[in-house]
């Protein structure tokens, strides 16, 4: 059986910038022996999440952009009022996209569309250091 | 391998209430052995959610009076109009949100964030006892 | 160990068409020879997403509907006037929506409620083939 779980960590500005570690996932799993199995992407604290999104400039722009609509910064969110904070909108917006994923590992490739890029989107409202945990489970052979 | 689940029960009044099933959580992996692996939560049911969330009395409001915002109760929604029911935004918050979460676990304990809760949200407009699913997966040593 | 994946596909016109995928995934989960342990469903492709809902009429027509007054196909998404595209609407529901989603397994049996189902949801904008990705791991036994 492969298990084993790799931390990668890296900086951020935060306001919902999107980092692509999809070539960072792929090198976890070559390097685990991963053949068949899964891997899972999650994301420790509450104002980061995990999806998948065709990384290119226009989207980069979107979802912040969505996000925004959805769910306005400025709003008097209960938690800003309680804490004297300001990133209330960057909890609910963690809370709504999630922090997990899991994605199927075939013939030791991950089973990503071409144009499909596994992202952490940092909602917080500072500059701050993110880590993410990668962690394989599966076998080294078909079965 | 560490492979074993746990179903674990509470009672909601519906309407979004959350509950944080963390320290359920935590004694399931504890009590299963698993050292490193993962847990996988799943709420049976098509007006519940999972998430994480920072669990504390303004994101307890915040989370409810969003949704209301982005999926009101009281609009027309033709769930309601097809069985005289009143829930149709109840099952659009829950499957925008998911029902399914997977955290990794490294050294026997759940990678959370500090300030990350694993909350299930019950949508559902009157009271109701909720099952929840916990799983591990993985083994009782490092790999 | 049970550890093994199918793929599943289908045709479809896009427009946030559902597709309920429930019964080919008991079959993959009997076929496995699974009895613990979890399914896990996963959608290659940056415009499709994995949830589950009742699926029923009303709900068929609810959902598409709160994505349109959510995330509006015609809005001037930066995506579609950089690409000369029309789908930046159906990625932004993709990414939110999200494409993983992991099912315990237990005695055999997926662990959803009576009217829970799994859908796959295709927000392009034009009829395609889609395929899905099924995986089962645990064991053949109880443990």
């Amino acid at each position: 059986m492969i298990n084993t779980a790799r931390l990668i960590s890296f900086s951020t500005q935060g306001r919902d910038e999107m980092h692509d570690i999809t070539a960072e996932a792929r090198t976890f799993v070559a390097d685990s022996g991963l053949v068949q199995g899964q891997l899972t992407v999650f994301v420790p604290g509450a104002t980061a999440s995990v999806t998948t999104i065709e990384m290119e400039p226009g989207l980069m722009q979107d979802l912040p952009r969505l996000l925004e609509a959805l769910i306005p910064m400025k709003k008097a969110w209960q938690h800003n009022q309680t804490w004297g904070d300001d990133n209330g909108g960057s909890h609910l917006r963690a809370s709504l996209i999630g922090p997990s994923l899991t994605i199927p590992v075939m013939d030791g490739g991950l089973t990503l569309g071409t144009w499909q890029q596994i992202i952490v989107i940092d909602h917080d409202v500072r500059p701050r250091k993110r880590q993410v945990v990668l962690q394989a489970l599966g076998s080294s052979g078909r079965h």
